[in-house]
């Protein structure tokens, strides 16, 4: 692609550095950005900046957070007798809009990938064994990771870090998709889904 | 939505605006600027409000452009006789990819839409009266506008404003797609595509 002015390349080249926004994509939105008024720009790009200079995490579970421990640590209406770990902030927001769990949460900050070049120690797990070998009200730890490889090595490292504390070690359902149909299910997924049927319910 | 944090929902709100994007690409986007360095972020926003304001416009034909006069309009390689009107950069950069056209351009900056109150005085088109009037060796107007209804109101007016100049005013063809089957292919553009057919080229 030839660019008729070097500004443009450069703003298209760092663009495109997002993940899933090509070369295409980041020239549309850049001169949509030449289009409207300096100031939009400049709400964008302060946004951007001061977002990732103030960025916090809190100091208990590692979600993002404005204050040093975030709201869901501090509310009185959760209960702090379930921790849920989760890969990261996006799986946090996810989980509460099911409105389904009312316990807290650990953000690992990713999964075990040695592909990646991602180990146990890259991992907010040492802190969650920690977390967990402080708090003697914890009765389970659920684990909510992805379905993946990855996810599962993850999920069976904790689990034998977590095996020396008195609490349970739960792990989000595989199984069906509401909705889906049993045949476009892929074997495995309906195979936990046989093995780890529960009780009927209305 | 409910965000775990003020920041990153000023950033998704900033970037939502994008056209294209919506409020969970944006998120995506957002988490990941978060889980990368603080440096890449700083290039992301510098690139763009960099660009934004120290962006100009070549002072003949309205491209975008980094010196007073685009390197198109400089080169004495390009045919000053035939002068090609396009709505935005990206159009001039869209034919110049195509290797088929050498002569000189005019940006308009969009076309006339009276549902988005955009009139002739918001376009180029006094600028580009002006410049054929100044330019007596000019022999051409090749027309290079969206074949949409806005476009097509555009080449009409411009067309009205040139009839007056010894020049040929020309628009680029409209038929069916190289690639296009018969078959597929609406019936206005094939009625287009036979009403102003071509002799036939090996």
């Amino acid at each position: 692609m030839e660019f008729p002015s070097k500004l443009i390349e450069d703003a298209v080249t760092e663009v495109s550095k997002l993940p899933g926004i090509g070369k295409k994509t980041a020239l549309r939105l850049v001169l949509h950005l030449v289009k409207e008024s300096e100031h939009k720009t400049a709400a964008l790009a302060n946004a951007l900046s001061r977002m990732r200079q103030q960025i916090r995490f809190c100091k208990t579970c590692f979600n993002i957070s404005d204050t040093e421990e975030c709201s869901i640590c501090q509310s009185h209406r959760r209960d702090k007798t379930v921790l849920c770990v989760v890969e990261e902030t996006n799986d946090v927001m996810a989980i509460e809009n099911t409105a389904q769990y009312n316990g807290v949460y650990h953000v690992l900050g990713g999964v075990i990938s040695p592909m990646n070049g991602i180990g146990p120690a890259d991992l907010k797990i040492d802190a969650l064994v920690d977390r967990v070998a402080k708090l003697p009200t914890l009765k389970e730890v659920v684990l909510a990771l992805s379905a993946t490889m990855e996810g599962d090595t993850t999920a069976f490292y904790l689990h034998k870090r977590l095996k020396e504390f008195p609490v349970k070690v739960t792990s989000i359902a595989r199984g069906v998709p509401v909705g889906g149909e049993l045949e476009y299910t892929d074997e495995i997924t309906l195979g936990r889904s046989i093995s780890s049927r529960v009780p009927f319910q209305i």
